[in-house]
């Protein structure tokens, strides 16, 4: 077995933050980041909504690439931990709030809702008065069954074009004598589903 | 054997792309579009060289999240499909030049430098005269051979922190009446090798 | 993409077999036998119960390692056919019963239960009393929403040591030019739950 | 993280087996197992060669199924460690050697001979004299250049059919409130190439 396998890459950004009270939310790690921005149109054009905002992780994550983050946690401990990492990266685009998504998302006509949050199938509605015209919905879920649930509540809304994709990512050792895959490695972080309106 | 499973998806700027001539070049695929952005912190404020351009199809990809890119094409047919393709994607920011990179990286001081072409391996020296502190080598790379002269490459020119990603993504297919992955599907497309300045 | 990718290689044994009516039943392919003999202790000298026959491919892949096969298919036109395939092959050691297994399995004390079939958690009680001290229960399911019922069904009747495995298999080309994996692959078959007595 | 992950998951016949001096040499564990005998017609009819014996982790389970496993070990310690093991499990059907397989493979018209251990290139020639029209050659190589070497060794002596298989598997975790892969796996062992002569 290789002892210095890699299990969880971060990337340079991801590198700086903290991971907040608890040790923290789950993180959305890069694999996932890129699964968001490869199967999109999403990019520095984009603003968008996200639930929840965990420790901001995926908040620097989007806010380094799209021109607007609003992100929402209902959470004030996670929140804090949140606003500290985006005030060390200085990125102004991330609007940060203190807020349920549950009881509305203020945003119009944005680009994507992006949501990790637990019962995220009950924000679909909401996200899809929120995106404009073929803008996206985007779920990140661990379980089969709530990607189940999230897909079949985007179908309900009116989403279309309604896609799943997981991601396993190797990591790759290159020595003179020898190239193979890593022995070990993430074979599961969570199944992200897509629609767009 | 599901008739209907979808092996290449493209996302919807890829999809408003012409392939160009002879079929066209191979293309990156959205999986590896997404390990770009996923490994590394280039976003909404990275100035990127690429070579080649290929049809342009990652081209397009940088540029929607870019500052700016420089794409290089020695081939003219390409370089002319290339610029259709941006001209039509109405992107200011992708500079196209019907240039061989052997030949001199122009510009200094980039974010990254990203190379999808045949013995870019001789091009990493160059890479790193052209990628500032903490700038980026990104090679795509379809043979393992490749991968190993690349990655030798990169240590000799002196770039450190080298990995190597390789991506299997898997489709899933949401039915009321049962939830499972798509049976056949997309399982190689390249290596992609990073390192830092 | 690679126009002689193999999608479904088959072993010798199981070229020799015609698929039966219809197009014939799904086949349990060398990526699975394999998941069976792998993770389990049965060989040359294991009794084993199936169900249901199919077109006999499996019942071939079992009487080819193990002792004795006692095959249940309660289709008239796939036992048949699955008859034919043995009787080709000239084993002797698989015993094929067209019979309804959920009226009962006759044989006891076996070392393996193997179900393929739809409902087969409804079988796993009869599974429980055929099989042996450290028996096995085998299941091969498509879905997830199976797995989770089956996975269930054996929990309540008493089988211990749970565990589920799905495989994915990849084909690499090897050329004096470069080595890679094939372009294409099958991403999918079925889970394989595995529990024992 | 999945904390209870399980990376190497022995089957019953494995876990009765003592790893041998110094941590033991390697063993191969029941995915690639599992690939030796789904993609072959080996069974409870073969008469298999093999080399190195290691501690007889391999050499148990081509017994298991086999009705003859011939098995070479150069190492004194390592055939110390196979024949305790062999022994422990009463298996009659193996025979162990404390020889080295590069002298000479005694044995002629056997149905596959298996290779793992280092240099295994070298004694493809010699495993054409030993099998039988249609038998088989199958090496276990952990490294893409070791691959390339073999194979390119087979053509030389004249198998034909070669083929190439590397094996995933992934553990699912199944609870009442969520299905889902298991986070961390074994993503690398090695690579395993077939030809037949």
């Amino acid at each position: 077995m290789g002892k210095n396998d890699i299990l969880v890459r971060l990337n340079p950004n991801l590198k700086k933050l903290k991971r907040g009270p608890y040790g923290g939310p789950q993180i959305i790690l890069p694999k996932d980041i890129g699964v968001v921005f490869g199967y999109t149109d999403l990019g520095r054009n984009s603003k968008i909504v996200e639930a929840g905002s965990g420790a901001g992780f995926f908040t620097v994550s989007l806010a380094n690439i799209c021109k607007t983050v609003y992100s929402y946690e209902v959470r004030e401990d996670f929140y804090i931990a949140a606003k500290k990492n985006i005030e060390k990266m200085g990125m102004k685009n991330a609007k940060l709030k203190n807020k349920d998504i549950s009881k509305g998302i203020k945003e119009k006509n944005v680009d994507a809702v992006f949501l990790d949050m637990p019962k995220s199938d009950l924000i679909v509605p909401l996200a899809f008065k929120a995106v404009k015209e073929n803008g996206w919905i985007i779920g990140y879920l661990p379980n089969v069954e709530q990607v189940k649930e999230f897909y079949i509540a985007c179908e309900k809304a009116g989403f279309k074009d309604l896609f799943v994709i997981e991601s396993i990512n190797r990591e790759w050792v290159v020595r003179e004598h020898g190239v193979r895959p890593q022995h070990k490695g993430l074979v599961h972080t969570a199944f992200i589903v897509f629609g767009r309106r």
